[in-house]
C-alpha cells in the first residue's frame, strides 16, 4: 500500500473481522510486515473462532475486541483500549454490514417492509459508521497518511438503482455514503492527512451473498482472497483528493 | 397543474400539513377547483389550528387526520379511512420532515452524534416515507395520471454536499432519496400511472429552517406560498418518465 507503506510501522484497525472480507483483511495485514500492530473487532466470539486462533498465533501484533457496532460504549471502550497501546492508527476498514439476519431479509417489495428492520438495518449498516468516525478521529490526528475506508455496495448507489427491492439495505448504505463524505468533510479540516472513502467489493464469496449468489456469474463472484487484494490495490492508489469519494473493486468511482 | 388538471375530479393528500409547506399545499389545492376531495394529515391538534379551522370551513371537500409517521398502524389506519371515501388518489405529497425538535438539533460535528437521535431522523424523514409508499399503493392503481412528491431537501444530496455538518438530517435525506427512487421502480410496475418523485423546496421560512436563516439572503428566504407555486410548478411539468428523479424549485434535476 503505498499509504501505508511509507510508513515505518503502521497500526491497523479492521471493524467487523470475525468473517468475509473483514477476516480476509486481517489475514492480508498480518502478511504485511510493515503493519505493527492490527486491531481487529468481532461481534460474538462463537461465530469468530479462526479470527480468535489468529490472534493466539500472533498475540504481539494482531488484537481483538468483541464490539457490538449498535452499542455506541462497546466502540468508546474499544477505541480507549486501542490508545493504550498506540497514539496513532494509519489504516481503518469498517467491514460490518447486515443484509440478511433471521427474520431479517433484503424486502422483494413495499408489501415486505416493516419499520423496526429498516431501523436494524440503519443501526448496523449506517449509524456504527458514523460513531467509529466519531470515537476514532483522535487517532487519526497525526501527519502521517492514514486511510479510513468503509465497505459500502454498489446498490447503495441511488444513482445506479435500475432494479429496485431492497429498500432496506439499499437505504442504509445510501446514508453510510452520506456519513462517509460528511465525515471526510469534517476530517479534511481536523485530521487533514486522512483519506476517508467507501468502497463496493463486488459480489464476494461470504455468508451475507451466500443465499443471493446463484445468479451471478462465477466471474463475477470473487473469493474473499481476491476481493481483499482488489481493495487493497484500490486503497493503494488513494491520494487525498478521493477523500469523500466511492470507490468499486476496480477503481472506477460510483455514482452516488 | 397539467396531470392533475388532465382530471375532473381529482383527489389529493398533503402529509404533514399541519404548518409550513404542508398547509401551504392544502391552502393551493383548496383554492383549485378542479379538487374533489383533499385529506390532509397533522401529528398534534394544538400546532394545527389553522389546518383544522380549515377543515371546519371547508368540511364538504378537506378532511384532517391525526397521524405520527413514525407509527405504521397510525398510517395503515388514515389510508383505510380514506378508502372508504375515495377509491383512488391523483396527488400525495408528503412533507413530514424534522430538523430540529426539542433537544434534536442538526451536529455541527462528530461529537454531537448520537445514536438515538439520528434513528429519529431516520424514523421521521425516511421511514415514514417508504412507509406511505407501502399503504398508498392500492389508491394509486388506477388508470389516471397521477403524482406521489416527498419534499427532500439538497442538503440530503450526497455528491452536492461540500460543507459538512448535520450528518442526522442530511443521511436521513439521501436514505429518503434511496427510499422513494426504489418505490417509483415498484410503483412503474404495479401503477404505471404513478409519478414518484423527491423535491427540494429551497430554504423557505417556515418553523424548520426558522433558527437557520440569518445566513440567507432575503432573495433566496422563500414565502410558503412562492415556495408552493413554484413547486407545483414544477409538479405540472413532470412526466412519466421523469419517475425516481430528484428536482429542485427550479426544475432543474438534482445529482443523488
Amino acid at each position: 500500500m503505498s499509504v501505508l507503506s511509507k510508513i515505518d510501522r503502521a497500526n491497523a484497525l479492521v471493524v467487523g473481522a470475525s468473517q468475509g472480507i473483514g477476516l480476509g483483511f486481517v489475514k492480508q495485514l498480518l502478511a504485511n510486515q510493515a503493519m505493527a500492530k492490527i486491531f481487529a473487532t468481532y461481534r460474538h466470539p462463537e461465530s469468530a473462532a479462526e479470527l480468535l486462533t489468529l490472534a493466539h498465533q500472533h498475540s504481539e501484533r494482531l488484537q481483538c475486541f468483541a464490539v457490538d457496532i449498535t452499542e455506541e460504549s462497546q466502540i468508546a471502550e474499544s477505541v480507549n483500549k486501542i490508545s493504550t497501546e498506540v497514539k496513532q492508527l494509519h489504516f481503518v476498514i469498517n467491514c460490518v454490514g447486515i443484509l440478511h439476519e433471521g427474520e431479517l431479509q433484503p424486502e422483494k417489495s413495499l408489501r415486505q417492509i416493516e419499520p423496526d428492520r429498516l431501523i436494524r438495518y440503519f443501526q448496523v449498516n449506517s449509524i456504527g459508521g458514523v460513531l467509529l468516525a466519531k470515537h476514532l478521529m483522535p487517532l487519526f490526528r497525526h501527519q502521517d497518511p492514514s486511510i479510513f475506508a468503509s465497505i459500502s455496495a454498489k446498490i447503495g448507489s441511488i444513482g445506479d438503482n435500475r432494479l429496485g427491492g431492497w429498500y432496506g439495505y439499499r437505504a442504509s448504505k445510501a446514508a453510510l455514503n452520506m456519513f462517509m463524505r460528511t465525515t471526510a468533510i469534517e476530517y479534511s479540516r481536523r485530521c487533514p492527512k486522512t483519506i476517508v472513502v467507501t468502497l463496493h467489493p463486488g459480489t464476494t464469496d461470504t455468508n451475507l451473498s451466500q443465499p443471493f449468489q446463484k445468479n451471478v456469474p462465477p466471474k463475477k463472484l470473487f473469493s474473499v482472497e481476491k476481493t481483499v487484494n482488489q481493495l487493497l490495490a484500490v486503497i493503494d492508489d488513494l491520494k487525498i483528493e478521493d477523500s469523500g469519494n466511492f470507490f468499486s473493486w476496480d477503481g472506477s468511482r460510483l455514482p452516488w
